[in-house]
């Protein structure tokens, strides 16, 4: 089935995920393949995804090649917590919103969440549901979950992880970052992973890939193996142990060894950037009405508001997600592939719609 | 990372994802990729996937891609049953014996596990664990699961399968197939798929792919869909939903679309045979002692009975797996990528170590 | 072991669970003492249990003793919903607050939280969650659980559970009733269980009894068997099947037969009207200050709001739960044994406690 | 509800479980009753009750009344393993055959069963599953759980299960003990339950009751508190924390205090062997013919053998179970209210049926 079903010109700002795959990630997938390799992990290419992670995340570090992001999350938290734990997460996390239920469906853990503003975790909000350890009638906060960059494009600082697991560790909690848009948040903060990880005092992390032009590939970082130990069984019970992992780790290798994870994040940031600032020029110059930001743009999102028939007009032209219509706030996610022609004619899009009596 | 760090001349007989990705696989994941497709299954793949699903397994057919055969299975599984079912296997079953309890931790299923010789159910073998309907205290048995070929490289024919699905039918209970070698009997059967499936009465179907040279994709067929509702739900919340789906969709046609499923398959098949035959003729010829065999070869999987220290000599050479070391059995396995060199070599190397003084 | 260890005399606003067990439920038990009776439910009690059940909810309900009010509540919900259901409550429902967990833990259920002033939900407040059926990503919402009365003390009119159940059923959810206090609901509303039940539209019922006098039984009370199969297995093997269930039935069954139920809510009811009635005059009188009500008083439950360093006074010399200790909010309860001696004693005690320098 | 429904002349051999309550047991309710107590365990009944269980067990020991046998069995297991454990068993263990899958289903437990001829495992039974450690594929084998005495009414000896515990403990598993009718167990070896629990390695114990004439509860006997943590929280997240437990824990101290659990038990116990004892006298002298015994009377059980038509005439008379149809295997019970003529009067029941033409 070597024949090309699709057209491969159409594109739009729907997801990251909607993108295909980064022409290096198929290179280094053929040259992993041929001859054989032992299954399950014991290949060179995860070996060397071990030297990897350790370069970056510091010699204790482990790494555990999973398939998707609710999987990476939710065996991250799993590995956290005793059976009696519950994690402190935002109302807008991917854990609560989005995972189906898995966390509580897969390993019976516990959300308890927070209503924030712009989907960031601070010590204080953390505080309104951490307390009741001891108390056997509440499910045990003994995690904090933050996402980075969030489900809302925003950013945490360096600083602002530590102080959150500052916080934790001091209240007995470890810390997960999702990590599901990792490479566009070290793209925006022009600092390595470990600056906002290992050396800011997350615990574990669901390191992404997917969203980042690899095919499909997520990885779990133990930072610190003493808070999440179990993992080699944990992901093979919970049905997330590929068996040619050769190419799982070659895929993510790619992000690590020639800066394809920076790069490509770098480029939606730059595209996200860039639609924002055109569409915020044409309102500032008075071109068109009615639109307006929800969200900052810190990296490769664009959260705007705009009626929602206008936008329903600009979606039969260029796919993309309402994410509360009721207030009609839209999302426009950049990707690796994202042209400079694809933003350019978006914000024409935008403006004829906008602008159509 | 474009570099190869293995070397592809390197081959052995421990496993059929020992081995890497078929030219054609790697080739039809290069014609879906570039452009923008809908994630989580929504693609035009996976569109043409159900059409091929639903040509070959019947028009009622669905079917959901998932990432590993643990997956497929525990899956199929729970969507064929309430919360209090149990199933019947057989004690070699691979869900038993080599995922590390995922059926019971991720779904609570109870396994009712009957011994046999050949890792081949019967209706009488069924018998003995089908039993208990309306007692609240014994886990009720409400579906049965057969492994095509069997994890001991036997192959059921379609009238076994009918009758095993005939017995399972007519005492309330639903069939399962785990079909992780599923290419590899229809083409020791030279039948189609269907013919030992849809019409022998499965109701769902593990579909194997990546140990048939896929790089990593399985897919669950739903033959009977009045009795294995909400996979589309039991998937995403079992973390089993790929979002960039077109991958997965594109490797699986392969195994359709050219017919490479079944080349494939019957060329490990006939590999396995080579083998077979040329050690039973040193045998017969009296040129090699010490060498039996413990099954049938009908697919691509040897099962011999030799010393330990033989063994061992040999697996210093080539790589492969004990099976039960107590009983000096050994499995030896081919894959879509062996050759006639590689078997030819690897009788040489069990011959030499055989008659090493 | 007939020796009493304790102080009979002592008694607090603590609980109704912190209460004895009403002598004539100790009478029934050792009525049903004696001889032999099949266990597991097939004895004469629980017989007659069914059939006070049926007379009370309709000739299709069906009752199953269990052990406490968690068991009632998460086998009720399970029973409601396929493994990918969501539970629709308030944010102070027991079920999110004070069972550690066990949803989510023991059957993997999602609960959406709705915050709420007065522990109440009504189609508005459920209508925040109630979405995204059909969406894979998101936990489907398929039930919606109402405490009766409830975890502030408050009521539901028959008529607001009607209006609850007709939403939940047009779309496509069914209702469930935590009960652990329903008979004060019956007592304060001065009608029979069925009119804000099975009259009312509710599918499924976790009827209280500990908390109303007895030692140690609830049950599940199903009305719409077709909602809500399996309980005979779920109970099982969700730990809450009694071996001598005579002795379950036994004193449910004096909650119905002999109108203890009734009388021991209504008089628990009285009670804490009486203590809510004596501080309000003392407030309105000028007697006292410094004391306010957070909640109306419709059952046995007082929430009155005071100084922090006055309630601790108080709870030195009876005993009673903070509710909200930023806010000074404290909660009293009442209990089928509590005395017009002990409020009037207990409201002694606070105004001297308000009324010290 | 006061009035008596049955007929309490009416026994038989069927359970320990179809039996009453002893009428010591009520009179310790009664005698815990009235006043306030706290709810879930901070009552002064449950105190005594840790002192009882640390004077028996040792000072390490812990205690956690549940509500019955399998919750005491589901969660010692669950606490004394992580989420990949898996335990190893008999095949006639009622964890595996009763407990409709609870092991499984509320804590994902994989059992590995081996077949035996009594019920009885020995460290060569248990070597047969103990293997696989470090081998994610494998479920990892860290507990061993026997049942004292067995379900087929055999015993382990303080030797038996030291030999047990220490090859248990040598290869990393811990030992749990299932004592649902672990008082049948001490009177019928004359040693006190700590000679067969504590000191003989046994690091948890599911301590029955209600088998040996409680109204309902059971306990959780933590002997080794380093190996089985978070009890504390496991029991309210399953839903098998009482409110009340001053009544459960009343309940369990008639057995120690005043000798009621050895007594009791003693008592079941003599009056099966008056029943082999006779039965076996009527055999030897030719009397009855076509009876005979498959498993030795230990405890308080009888497992006789005879025709299928000649057991349902019998129990037409007397109610009983069978144990394998097949086999013409039949259970007969005796419980702490069988009396010398409820024997006397079944033995002749026996033989006549056995002599009738």
């Amino acid at each position: 089935m070597t024949e090309r079903l699709h057209d491969p010109a159409r594109k739009g700002f729907a997801s990251d995920n909607y993108a295909g795959v980064h022409p290096e990630v198929l290179a280094a997938l053929a040259a992993a393949n041929e001859g054989h390799q032992i299954a399950y992990g014991e290949d060179v290419y995860t070996a060397r995804m071990h030297e990897v992670v350790r370069a970056e995340f510091g010699d204790r570090a482990d790494v555990f090649p999973v398939f998707n992001g609710t999987g990476a999350n939710v065996l991250s938290l799993t590995a956290l917590m005793p059976r009696w734990g519950a994690v402190i997460a935002t109302g807008t996390a991917h854990i609560h919103t989005d995972e189906a239920g898995a966390p509580e469906r897969v390993s019976g853990l516990k959300l308890l969440t927070v209503p924030t503003p712009d989907g960031k975790l601070t010590p204080e909000l953390i505080a309104t549901e951490a307390w009741g350890w001891g108390d056997e009638h509440r499910a045990q906060p003994l995690a904090v979950s933050i996402t980075q960059t969030t489900e809302l494009g925003t950013l945490y600082t360096p600083d602002e992880v530590r102080a959150i697991a500052d916080y934790a560790h001091e209240h007995g909690m470890a810390l997960h970052m999702d990590g599901a848009r990792i490479w566009n948040a070290a793209a925006a903060l022009g600092v390595p992973l470990r600056a906002f990880t290992a050396d800011a005092g997350v615990d574990i992390l669901s390191l992404g890939g997917t969203k980042n032009g690899l095919l499909g590939a997520e990885a779990i970082v133990v930072i610190e193996p003493d808070r999440a130990p179990g993992l080699l069984y944990l992901r093979k019970l919970s049905m997330q142990l590929a068996s040619k992992m050769r190419f799982m780790s070659a895929q993510l290798l790619t992000l690590f060894d020639d800066g394809l994870g920076i790069r490509s994040a770098a480029h939606a940031n730059a595209m996200a950037a860039r639609l924002r600032d055109a569409l915020e020029r044409l309102v500032a110059d008075g071109a068109i009405d009615g639109l307006s930001f929800s969200q900052p743009t810190q990296a490769n999102a664009v959260f705007a508001v705009l009626a929602n028939d206008v936008a329903d007009r600009i979606r039969e032209r260029v796919r993309f997600y309402d994410w509360d219509r009721a207030a009609g706030e839209v999302r426009w996610m950049c990707a690796f592939d994202t042209t400079e022609a694809d933003v350019d004619g978006f914000v024409e899009i935008v403006r004829e719609e906008l602008t159509r009596a």
